[in-house]
């Protein structure tokens, strides 16, 4: 396997599991406000921290996914279902610590995603969707498995800032800078947008006439 | 390709084919409730029968998945869907026998999916994920196709006898115990635990104040 | 990669194209129905425009897919999603000449999934389906996301006429025929019915006493 930016440092693969586990807690408290079972709790924490970077996996040929090789993904991801299934109360009251850990893992997940597609040898328009899909995927198939038009989908500046930090990934490889900045950068300015945007009610435009 | 439970014996195959019938008749008829055309009919009978083993086979890198290269696995999907189709009367009437022939795929399905997933290198945690999506993953893509929250994730003791029969493997395999009688004590664990919970109306528990 | 049938000819490739371009448009006109943002907009017509072959490549063992090596595929996918966030009233407007177009891809569709499964050296079976899920898959992902029941699983002719397609393919297989000539007449049989069963009203048939 070629080498991976998360991969990289320890630094960076605790971020990546900090990710995890946020997008996890995000997943098993939606369920629990669905009144899913603890199984659905733990399903939808696992779904929402890595299917993301599975579905990334799956198109970029890296089979089997990096999720079913290390076990660290995993039980990062079934931890988050669990602290959602107990404290739901306590997560739901910190909304604004949770939308900044969500918005940096949103960083993370669209650098690093962009940056394996790269990798593995994907052109730069794939590999931008790629990073893309692989910080907004997860979230968008918890919404469907709880039979909800994905909120990816409607409302609010999301996948642009991870369109964002995936596009600075790509202009820091066609101008061969090195690669560690760069995906600091990218993550940094995925996070802010989203931040941003969130604290000044910005959305993304709707169609003309809708 | 490693040899793999289900292609052992064709004791085996008969069960995994029975297992691959009863739950394409409850994909048939879900569908026909919901009035869906012999198309639908045809598909929701297909994916609840093979979108389970389908993915795990996509997951652990077992590609093409065997759905798609023993036709009879296709062929007794379609078969289950024809009969649902003509019979779904018939079908409703027999809910206790239905249930009962389930809960026996269950059984089948999570200790197949997680053997399958050892004989392709797959650590403990992964593979008993890997039982408990292929026995439950049909059924969650069947929901989500007619617009329903997956009734895995909300209700009864389903997943978690899967869990049970793939929990099972795991011990046997780490045990060093012969596998086939670890394979059928395990369906056979989940096959109890799901029967017994449908008699007796127990459900797996929601989250604290949910 | 074995020679498939969209990449033997710059007029097949623009048939390929042109089916995708419309697919994207029914599903970057129903983002705009649904009042989804740019992004939803693009992502509805990457999805529909794209979807079913993705899914076939994956089940093929075609991977990465496709449409992530060759980057006219994304281009056009994500032109036609633009298209229809700026023109959604205009497209709406021609509802008859959208019909005839998408009968079109979904003819080319189901010829081009059947031949390229056979390519891969899957059976006649597994092909045929195929055929039918490159035609039909991107429009049944397209509707779960917008938490719709799938019309392809629902009514009118649509999923058969990509059958029939898919099975001239097999039969010319079968019969040895000459490959392009049989591709051009299933996807033309494809197309008469689609279209013929529109004016004419067909529908598959339900289930008895549904």
């Amino acid at each position: 396997m070629p080498a991976i930016i998360p991969d990289v440092s320890p630094l960076l693969l605790a971020m990546d599991l900090t990710g995890i586990f946020i997008f996890g807690l995000t997943g098993g408290t939606l369920a629990v406000r669905h009144r899913l079972d603890i199984f659905g709790v733990m399903v939808l924490a696992l779904v929402t921290a890595l299917a993301g970077g599975v579905l990334r996996d799956l198109l970029i040929g890296a089979i089997p996914p990096a999720t079913m090789q290390d076990e660290r993904y995993l039980i990062t991801a079934l931890a988050s279902g669990l602290f959602a299934f107990f404290f739901h109360p306590f997560i739901n009251r910190l909304v604004k610590p949770v939308m900044v850990l969500d918005a940096a893992g949103l960083g993370i997940f669209a650098v690093a995603g962009c940056g394996k597609a790269l990798a593995y040898g994907l052109g730069p328009l794939p590999a931008v969707l790629l990073g893309v899909l692989t910080a907004c995927g997860g979230g968008l198939v918890r919404d469907v498995l709880v039979a909800e038009v994905p909120r990816v989908l409607r409302e609010e500046i999301y996948a642009v800032a991870a369109l964002l930090g995936a596009a600075i990934v790509i202009a820091g490889a066609m101008l061969d800078l090195p690669k560690a900045p760069v995906a600091i950068a990218g993550a940094a300015a995925a996070f802010l947008l989203r931040v941003v945007s969130v604290l000044r009610g910005w959305s993304a435009p709707r169609a003309p006439g809708s």
